[in-house]
């Protein structure tokens, strides 16, 4: 997969990239990752990128030239154009919500750009005329879009074959099956005098199994009433 | 704010501190950040901090030795002890939805302590004993805590007051009413053949307001039919 940023914070992104399973993903030749600063392709001559909101009201807004003229490069340097364009991911909080479904279907994409707006917002003509999804990452308000994609790149790419480890695994996450996950306990069995409940080291996987199912329900009956209605909904 | 993050991975939260808002924000002295690497206070001789689930399954679980300990520091440098604790968050998509309004809870707090998950999650006696809220940031699945800790204390420092500038704001956000934001426009008045809504541009500030809100009310129905409905209750 290509993943291209255009961005106000290079560095921001460029440290995260250096990390973690992305290092990993792009060593392994599995990920491409570029990052774009919108600053350098802005046309004022003091590298200007935003403006005071027509209409008034409190903040900036970034200008609509230097975020289009970014995105023309981005598209040049993956030998496509205008008509041929790859998805534009805008992360705003007005945005549809993001989840594990999306994170699925954009896991197999060839090419995604994401764009990070900053300050107010960007001006919405880009949105109308170039953006083709605009996501919110939660309901809270952030300084700008670097966090958001840094985590939807994250979630996408550890769905991509190769990405995670033979060792880690996506079986029995929450949210796979509208369930948040069971407990988990490892090494001591007792810890500041708390010991390991006495079923997990049964040996007896059947009853294991029947008790981390159980506590999966009792947990997600009790913290996210939301998927729990999806979970039963699913049952019948 | 002391805030404090309990780690694998501290130069990934430390290059992000350096950049954005964070970095104004210590510099003014609003909050200090310090981070720890979870690593540095594992007894094992091997530093190890992981080890296989007990009873089965994939991946490796965070020991509870390395995090109990680095706690202990932590609020030990808060000048504070287990019986003065401070909040310790856990990021895991087990835990309760963040959204806008525990970002504003949270930010009344004089001390937070985030601690990062990594591999399948951490062993629960931690959660049971030492955390005190579990937080998840949305539907989806990281490869670890240390993104979701630093969009949450994004979201919190900027609700400090000072932290953000005076020509910053968060009057008319999303999530602030339970409408999204209506759409911004900001010079020049056409670009690419596209032409501002002749209202923003009218001087009748009656009727931009209007319009605004007609925008707000249309995209939150489009987009986010369970935020409308809280919106429509509130209006009763």
């Amino acid at each position: 997969m290509n993943i291209s940023v255009m961005t106000l914070f290079p560095h921001m992104i460029e440290s995260y990239m250096s990390e973690s399973i992305m290092k990993r993903a792009i060593e392994k030749d599995i990920i491409s990752v570029k990052i774009y600063n919108i600053r350098d392709f802005s046309e004022n001559k003091h590298k200007k990128v935003d403006d005071y909101p027509f209409g008034g009201g409190a903040g900036m807004v970034m200008t609509p030239q230097p975020i289009y003229s970014t995105f023309d490069k981005v598209i040049e340097d993956m030998g496509l154009d205008m008509s041929t364009k790859p998805k534009l991911i805008y992360l705003s909080p007005k945005g549809r919500t993001f989840d594990q479904e999306y994170a699925k279907e954009l896991s197999k994409e060839e090419n995604l750009v994401f764009l990070c707006g900053h300050y107010e917002g960007i001006d919405q003509r880009i949105i109308d005329s170039i953006v083709s999804d605009e996501f919110s990452i939660g309901d809270y308000v952030l300084t700008g879009g670097e966090l958001p994609a840094m985590v939807m790149i994250d979630s996408i790419s550890r769905l991509i074959p190769g990405v995670l480890g033979t060792n880690e695994s996506f079986e029995d996450e929450s949210f796979e099956n509208d369930l948040l996950e069971y407990p988990h306990y490892t090494r001591p069995r007792t810890f500041n005098g708390m010991d390991v409940p006495d079923v997990i080291i049964s040996g007896n996987h059947k009853k294991i199994d029947e008790w981390r199912l159980n506590e999966s329900k009792k947990i997600t009956q009790e913290r996210r009433p939301d998927l729990w209605k999806k979970y039963k909904n699913r049952e019948k």
